[in-house]
C-alpha cells in the first residue's frame, strides 16, 4: 500500500473529497470510471490508478462517492475489485435508500469487506471546511479506527449507530427537507417573475422565510414526538387556505402548481380527518398512519 | 373618533395585532364577527365595538386581518361598513392572491376608501417584537401618513410600491417557499419515524439543512435573473436522483410521496428539455416558460 486513502469516483463531490484529503497532507490514490478526471488531482500530488482494483489495493481505506448505489455497485462488485477490497475498509458516501445501504452491508459481509456507510449533508464547496457535515453508520469500532482519517475532511462527523442503513435513512429524510424546500423556492421564483418581481428582489425576504424554519423544525419535532400537535396561532385550516391561494395564483399565470397541489392535498386530508385546528405537523402523523 | 386604530378580526393574528397596538400605548377599538373574542383585549384597555361599522367609525385607521378576502369582504362590503369607511384608511393585512388585492383596491376607490394592502410574513408570536416582518403596497403618501401607527407593531415594515397587488404577490411567493418547505419537513418526519428515527433526533440535522437554504436562495436568485443556471457541483441530474431515492424509500414504507413525485417531475421535465447539467433553479425558468 502506498496511500493513506483511495477515492473512487471523481464527480464534483469525489474531486472535493480527494482535494480535502490532499490538503490535509495525506497520500491519496484516485480512480474514475471515465478517464481524464484525475489531472488536477494528480498535479496536486494524488496517484492516478489505472484500474479500480489497483486503486483499492493502494490503501487500507477506500472512500467511494458516486451518483447512487447502481453506479457504486458497477465499480465495487466487479470480481477483481471485491477481491482487492477483502480485509480492507470501504466507506460508501454515495447517496441512496436505507434499503440499498443495508443490502450493500450484507454484500460486504459476504466478501469479507469491512464496511461503513455514510452520507454527506452539505454542498461540495463545504468539503474540507468546518461547514461540512458527514453522517456515518456501521460497526462502531470500525468507525473509531478510521475516524482520524475521515476527520481530515473537516467539518462535523456523527456516528449514528451500528445499523448500516441509519446514515442513509437520515440522508433521505434530510434531503426530503432540502429538495422540497428548493422545489418551493424555484416555484416561488417563477411565480414572482410572473408578477413582475425579480428573484433578487424576492431573495432577501425568502432568506427571512428560510431563517424562521429552523426554530419551527425544532418546535414541531417536539410536538410530533409528544403527540401534542398544537395549532394555536396557526391552525392547519389557515395553512390550507394559504396553499389554495398559491395554487390559484400560480395556475392563473399558467404556471404548474403540482407540488403545492400535493402539499395542499396532505393538509386537506388531515383536515378531513378532523384535525383542522391542529398545527401543520399533524400532517406527518396522518402520512404515517396506515402503516 | 375615540381610538387611534381599529382592529377587525380577532383570530390569533388579529388578537396579536390589537395587543401590540395596546402595548404601544395606543387607544384601540376591536370587533370580531363571532362575539366573545375581545374579552382579554378589553381587559387590557381596548374598546369592544358592538358592530363593524361602529368599530370603523371609532378610528381614522382600520386594520383588518382575517383568514382571506372572502372573509374580509363579508365584513367590509356590508353597506353600513363601506359607508363608515368612506374618507378613512383601511389596511388589509388578510392574506389572499394579488388579483383579489387589486380587485379590493378598485372597490375601495369606488367607495372613497383610502386603501393600503399588506402582508404579515412572520408568526403571531413575533407581532410587537423586532422579529416581525410586514410588507405594504399602495399609495406612497398614504403609507407615509400611517407609517408611525403601523410601526407600533414593531419589526420591519417595507413599502413595495404603488401597485396595490404587490404585497400580496410577495406574500404568495414567500408563503410558497414556507409551506412547501413545511410540507417537506412534515414528510421527512413521517419517513424518519418509519425508519425508527424520532423527530427530535432528526431536528438538529434538519435545522442544519434549514441553515444552508438562505445563502442558496441568494446565489440561485442571481443565477435565475442573469440566466446563468450554473450546475457546477450540483447538476439537476444529481438532484433528480436524490428525489427518486426519497420517493422510493417513502413509498416502500407505504407513505404517500405526492409532493416529492411532483417536485421530481419538475426536475425530470427540465432534464428532458436538455438542461440536465444545469443547476436546480433552471426548473424555475422551465416552469414559467410557456407564458
Amino acid at each position: 500500500m502506498q496511500s493513506a486513502v483511495t477515492v473512487l469516483g471523481l464527480g464534483p463531490m469525489g474531486r472535493s473529497l480527494a482535494r480535502a484529503f490532499l490538503d490535509a497532507g495525506l497520500s491519496v490514490t484516485v480512480w474514475n470510471r471515465t478517464p481524464g478526471r484525475d489531472h488536477e488531482l494528480v498535479e496536486r500530488g494524488a496517484v492516478g490508478a489505472a484500474s479500480a482494483e489497483e486503486a483499492v489495493a493502494a490503501s487500507g481505506l477506500t472512500v467511494i462517492c458516486v451518483v447512487n448505489y447502481d453506479a457504486a455497485d458497477a465499480v465495487l462488485r466487479a470480481a477483481a475489485v471485491a477481491r482487492a477490497l477483502k480485509g480492507r475498509t470501504l466507506v460508501n458516501l454515495s447517496a441512496d435508500t436505507p434499503e440499498r445501504a443495508r443490502e450493500t452491508g450484507a454484500w460486504a459481509d459476504r466478501h469479507g469487506i469491512r464496511y461503513l456507510d455514510g452520507a454527506i449533508m452539505t454542498p461540495t464547496t463545504t468539503i474540507g471546511t468546518a461547514a461540512s457535515v458527514y453522517l456515518h453508520s456501521g460497526p462502531e469500532d470500525l468507525y473509531r479506527e478510521h475516524r482520524p482519517l475521515l476527520e481530515a475532511l473537516g467539518g462535523t462527523h456523527t456516528h449514528l449507530g451500528e445499523d448500516i442503513g441509519r446514515a442513509a435513512a437520515y440522508d433521505i429524510a434530510l434531503l426530503d427537507v432540502f429538495w422540497t424546500a428548493m422545489a418551493g423556492y424555484a416555484h416561488a421564483v417563477a411565480l414572482a417573475r410572473a408578477e413582475g418581481i425579480t428573484a433578487r428582489e424576492l431573495a432577501p425576504f425568502a432568506q427571512g422565510i428560510g431563517a424562521i424554519l429552523p426554530p419551527l423544525f425544532a418546535q414541531t419535532a417536539a410536538d410530533f414526538d409528544d403527540g401534542g400537535f398544537s395549532g394555536e396561532g396557526n391552525p392547519l385550516t389557515s395553512g390550507a387556505s394559504s396553499m389554495a391561494h398559491i395554487v390559484h395564483a400560480s395556475e392563473a399565470h399558467g404556471i404548474d402548481a403540482g407540488v403545492m397541489r400535493a402539499a395542499e392535498g396532505m393538509a386537506r386530508r388531515a383536515i378531513g380527518l378532523g384535525h383542522g385546528t391542529d398545527g401543520f405537523i399533524r400532517v406527518a402523523e396522518v402520512l404515517g398512519r396506515h402503516r
